[in-house]
C-alpha cells in the first residue's frame, strides 16, 4: 500500500472581522471547494486571521510609545508606536542588533517582534498574537468538530526565524487535539539499538508542511488540510513545545 | 481548482551499502510501488542512506580517542570513541552540557554530535554526515533524470535540534535543483504594504513535511516523493541556507 499525506490549501476564506466564528467559515469554504471534511483531519490556521477574529488587530495610534520604545525605535529604524507593541507583548528582550529584536513573548516564544505584525493587516494597523493560541485551536477544533460530526486536530501556524539556519519556517504557536511532540526514546532501531534521544515535533513539521500551500498562492490562502497522517491525539497544547529555560543551551 | 500537494513514502528500498547506486535503487522501488517519476517531483532522501551509499560509516574502533576526546566522553558519559569520531567532524564546539554537545560541522552546520549517529548503523558502527550533501544530491539528481527523462529536485535530510523548541524537526543539508530559500522581500501583502523581511526557507519545510511519511512507517522509508509543488530550480544548494557567523545573534 502506498502511503500518502495531502496538503490541501483551503481557499476562499474572506478578510475576517473580529468576532467571526473561524470554524463555521472554515468548513464554508471547505464545503463550496467541493470538500468535506474527513475524520482525523488536521486543520492548520494561519495565525493572522485568528488574531483578526479575537480582535487582536489595534491601530498603531493606541500605543504610546514609552522612553524605553523611543530609545529602541532611534537604535533599530523601527516605528517607536510599533516598538511599544513588541515591548508590551514581552517578557523581555532577548538579543537586538540592526534592526532585529528578538523576544520572549508572555507565551515563552522566542521569536522577532514579539510576533507583532505589521502585514496583512492594513496601514497603520498592527497584530499582536492571540492571547492563548492553544485555547484559539481548542474553540476552533470544537466548533469544527460540532459541525462536521468528525474528530479533528487544529494546529495555529505562525512563521519563525531562527538561530544558525537562513529563512524564517512555519511552525506551530498553538494546537488542540493532537500531541505536538513525538517522543520515541525507547524504540528500537532498524539494527535493535534502543533510541536514547529521539523526540519530534510533529506539530511545527506539520505547519512546515502546511506552508507549502499556503505561501504560493496568489491571493491568501491562510488554511490548509493535512489528511493522512495518523497522529496521537492529546490536550496539550504548542505549550508543550516551549523549551524551558533551564534545558536551554541558547539564552 | 483545489491546491493539493502530495507527499508520498517511497517503501521497499533495501539495506544500502557502500557504492550503492541511490537513484536507481529509487527509481527501482518506486516502479515497484505502481508509480513513476514526474516532472518536478521533489526526491527527499534521508542522510543516512547517503553516507552509508558514500562509505562514510566506521567502526568505532576506527577512532581512537585523543586526549580531549576521552576528557569529553567523561564529563558527558558517552563512549569516548564516539567523541572522537564527534571531534573530528567538527570545527568547534558552540554548547556542551549534561549528555548533549553542539558543534559546528565542517560544512556550517551547527547540531548535535556533528551529526555523528550511532542509530540506524548497527552496534559498533557510527555514520558520518556526507562529505559535501549538495554534491550527494546533484549526484543522485543527475542518476534519476538520466534514468526518468524528467526534471526533479534532489533534498538530503537530517533531524536537528534547535534552541527555544522541543523536539527534533527534519531539515535540508543538501539538496540540487531548488532553490532553498524563498526571497519574498519586495512582494506587497494582502494590503499592498511592501514585505521587508520575508524569507522563506522551503527546503526545511519540504524536509519537515517529508518526515511525517519518513518517520511513521514500522520499516524505514528513507525517502518521501513531494509532488504539485512549484518550486523555483536553482543551482544553489543547501549551503545557502547556513547563517553566517556575523549575521547569527545566537552564537
Amino acid at each position: 500500500m502506498v502511503q500518502k499525506i495531502e496538503i490541501i490549501g483551503v481557499s476562499g476564506i474572506p478578510l475576517i472581522r473580529p468576532g467571526d466564528n473561524l470554524g463555521e467559515i472554515i468548513i464554508e469554504a471547505v464545503n463550496r471547494m467541493g470538500l468535506t471534511i474527513e475524520d482525523h483531519d488536521i486543520v492548520l490556521v494561519t495565525q493572522i486571521i485568528v488574531s483578526k477574529a479575537e480582535g487582536r488587530v489595534y491601530s498603531l495610534s493606541e500605543f504610546i510609545p514609552s522612553q524605553d520604545a523611543l530609545n529602541i525605535a532611534a537604535t533599530t529604524g523601527k516605528d517607536p508606536r510599533h516598538v511599544e507593541a513588541i515591548l508590551r507583548e514581552a517578557v523581555r528582550i532577548v538579543r537586538m542588533r540592526g534592526e532585529v529584536i528578538i523576544t520572549e513573548t508572555r507565551h515563552g516564544f522566542i521569536c522577532a517582534n514579539s510576533g507583532v505584525d505589521l502585514s496583512n493587516v492594513g496601514e497603520g494597523m498592527v497584530a499582536l498574537l492571540p492571547i492563548d493560541p492553544d485555547k484559539s485551536a481548542e474553540i476552533i477544533r470544537k466548533e469544527i468538530e460540532a459541525l462536521t460530526g468528525k474528530h479533528v486536530a487544529v494546529i495555529i501556524t505562525d512563521s519563525h526565524g531562527r538561530p544558525f539556519r537562513r529563512g524564517a519556517i512555519n511552525v506551530a504557536v498553538g494546537c488542540s487535539g493532537i500531541e505536538p511532540i513525538w517522543d520515541r526514546r525507547g524504540e528500537k532501531d532498524l539494527y535493535g539499538r534502543i533510541l536514547r534521544s529521539k523526540q519530534i515535533c510533529i506539530a511545527d513539521e506539520l505547519a512546515s508542511a502546511a506552508e507549502l500551500v499556503m505561501g504560493q498562492a496568489d491571493e491568501g490562502v491562510p488554511v490548509a488540510i493535512i489528511r493522512g497522517y495518523r497522529y496521537k491525539a492529546s490536550e496539550d497544547g504548542a505549550r508543550r513545545i516551549i523549551r524551558p529555560a533551564d534545558e536551554d543551551l541558547f539564552r
